[in-house]
């Protein structure tokens, strides 16, 4: 081992690792593209971006000139109140632009747990400030990821992220899994004739907000069954109950569209999103806020806010990135090197280990039925391919600048790992 | 208006403000050192660092380039699992050489809130783990500010900032306000007391930690009163409750020391930064973690984390910024210049309005008796300088390079207006 990992290991705890029992580290030193390379010289295909955080790719030396000139200028103030700044300014017009209809606001975060916290805490003070401050309840569903403080955790469906971290937040009510397969051809009618009688038993005065991502995303890459979310805003809109869509993973891009609520034909009370917003090169998120939501908490304090929304450089950061999404043409390149990819890894349905595969655009998960994925993520890693193992599914969403070449490389090497699981 | 004010009307909601009714906005558009200039040239003394976050001060071009060299080679890579980069490592090596004894590891966040989600999740965690899941209950203090997600607000003593956002997290239990001049000179003995008798009265046996800033810093910049942090330390550590030291605003120079923990004499189990460990160039935080955190917690995954943990951007901006504070003997600055800020502003207590004038190092505070504060800001902000409105309080924290006369001048502004608000 390195001095480097060793150090490492006496030093620090990385997330999702065991206290006391670290595994030897695997350290990055650089990228370029959809190509990283450890310290030792190793290469690696990033069949990932990480955490789905980087649809322009690694290493551009435009962003590296668009924060240094910012951080020259002025690295950061405070926009708590009145203060403000230039890039933060063009940033809410740009992202309002982009925008569903109906989303007329933004509040800049830093990353997509405070986004999600940030969108849970106006539903409820919406209500409260409206004279409803019975209206705390928020919907969450089973497969759901939110993230990891207080109030996204307490929204997040997987049970092995919520234990030993309790009493959660309350006011939490659940709804099944949105996953085709786990339902059947009716899984639509199933599951809204479910939420439909949730909120009868919940009470509809009770519930605040419903909370979903377009496609599950630590939960698997799972899309929704057809027509689900027009039909969801639709029984949402009738009881009153704000509809919070989780773009964390889905906007800028990695579905074809600049929001997965535009590809899933629904237009949301609040939009949350991160990651691929600086592509990851500077901390950042954003919540957009709709209409319905302003009316409510119109005249409303928002004593709310985290010290570092707001940030110059990363507002700067993700406008120029916002750039080279539009120059480069990665919405289209999502579409058709997602179908290309998926077209590689259909016939791995077969396989009587595979139990599905599925996605939407960049964004690829193969689950399996009866066996650890694990494996197959070591297995690619040892041939330079990095993909994910989350939960009972291979999840994949590299760079959106990702070529032809290395797609197919890509597909090569996971399709031989998942077959050697067969055995 | 200017258009770019405007626009920000138009497009951004800012924390702490009135949601359909925001104020005109200060546009700030560069920084150097303790200065700031607005869109329209206008230049202003920085008392604050907006949020406690500068101490090297604005636009050190230093800075500029580390970020830049970084995101050059690599931007970013998750650190979930055994992903881990050099930047990192280095940093949290530093940060342990430079910790109180007894802090073994790091675990890297994006920011306070993060860091005090992370602590709180990692204290019950930890005694989960160990055996008793029944120690799920945090003290924590009335006056207390550890940030907005659903943890840490929780665990916020402020009443305003909670309203309208419960039910909030559960199990968090109340002590006073460590503020001597509420209990007057027997104040330590009266809280010590108090303590003993909240563990008694909850049971020793359901309390997992006790979180408090070493000063209280959104609370008013309020010291404890003396002899209090190695009290509450031994009968904390007598009742196997984890101490969680919230260093957000004191780490890394303002109080003359590295940590407010070493100023008060204290050894705790966690301590939480933020802030001044980028000097706000970057959105970044770190949670040190002890050993006692470490045995209870051996051998359990620790299934918690946020997209940008561990950034290297944001790390190798950190190491270059300790390096400035240690070269330029920042921390000797700020027990200097904030013995002569202190010296300008004592006199202000015999005014009837004005209760208490306090502070530590270069965090100070004035509280006011009877009357507003929010003139006083308006006021300096209009003679070019400015300082922050908390509640009852003016508060200081300028960045540790301000310079003798800026300091004076400072001094000058403020104790103009705060002679003003007498009439």
């Amino acid at each position: 081992m390195t001095d480097l990992a060793s150090l490492d290991q006496r030093t620090l705890i990385h997330p999702h690792t065991v206290i006391g029992d670290p595994a030897e580290p695997l350290v990055l030193d650089r990228g370029e593209g959809a190509l990283l390379w450890d310290t030792d010289g190793n290469q690696y295909l990033d069949g990932t971006c990480g955490l789905w955080q980087c649809p322009v790719g690694h290493g551009r030396a435009e962003l590296a000139d668009v924060a240094a000139e910012q951080i020259r200028k002025l690295e950061f103030y405070s926009s708590f109140g009145d203060y403000s700044n230039a890039p933060s300014i063009r940033l809410a017009e740009r992202l309002l632009s982009l925008a569903p209809a109906g989303l007329e606001r933004v509040f800049l975060t830093n990353g997509g747990s405070e986004g999600n916290e940030t969108a849970i805490k106006l539903a409820r003070l919406a209500f409260h400030h409206a004279g409803s401050p019975e209206r705390t309840v928020v919907l969450a569903r089973h497969g759901g990821y939110h993230g990891m403080g207080g109030a996204s955790l307490a929204a997040t469906g997987i049970e092995g992220l919520r234990a030993g971290y309790g009493p959660l937040l309350p006011d939490v009510e659940w709804l099944g899994k949105p996953h085709g397969i786990e339902h059947g051809p009716d899984a639509t009618d199933i599951l809204v004739a479910e939420l439909e009688q949730r909120i009868e038993e919940i009470g509809p005065h009770r519930i605040a907000a419903f909370i979903g991502e377009p496609v599950l995303g630590v939960g698997g890459m799972v899309p929704p069954p057809e027509g689900y979310w027009p039909r969801v805003q639709e029984v949402l809109r009738r009881n009153g109950i704000l509809l919070i869509v989780d773009e964390i993973v889905t906007a800028f891009g990695r579905t074809g569209h600049w929001f997965g609520s535009e590809r899933f034909g629904v237009e949301p009370d609040m939009i949350v999103t991160a990651k691929g917003l600086t592509s990851g090169y500077i901390p950042m998120g954003a919540v957009l806020i709709g209409r319905r939501v302003l009316e409510l908490a119109e005249g409303a304090t928002f004593l709310h806010g985290f010290t570092y929304n707001g940030h110059p450089v990363g507002a700067a950061v993700a406008l120029a990135n916002l750039d080279l999404i539009e120059k480069e043409n990665l919405l289209e390149r999502a579409t058709a090197l997602g179908a290309r990819l998926r077209a590689r890894l259909d016939p791995l349905a077969e396989l009587p280990h595979v139990r599905e595969v599925r996605g939407v655009g960049l964004m690829l998960g193969i689950e399996f039925a009866d066996r650890p994925t694990a494996p197959v993520q070591a297995g690619c890693r040892a041939d330079g391919v990095v993909v994910r193992a989350s939960g009972t599914s291979i999840v994949l969403s590299p760079p959106l600048v990702i070529t032809e070449d290395q797609i197919d490389t890509l597909a090569d090497v996971l399709c031989k790992h998942v077959a050697v699981a067969a055995s």
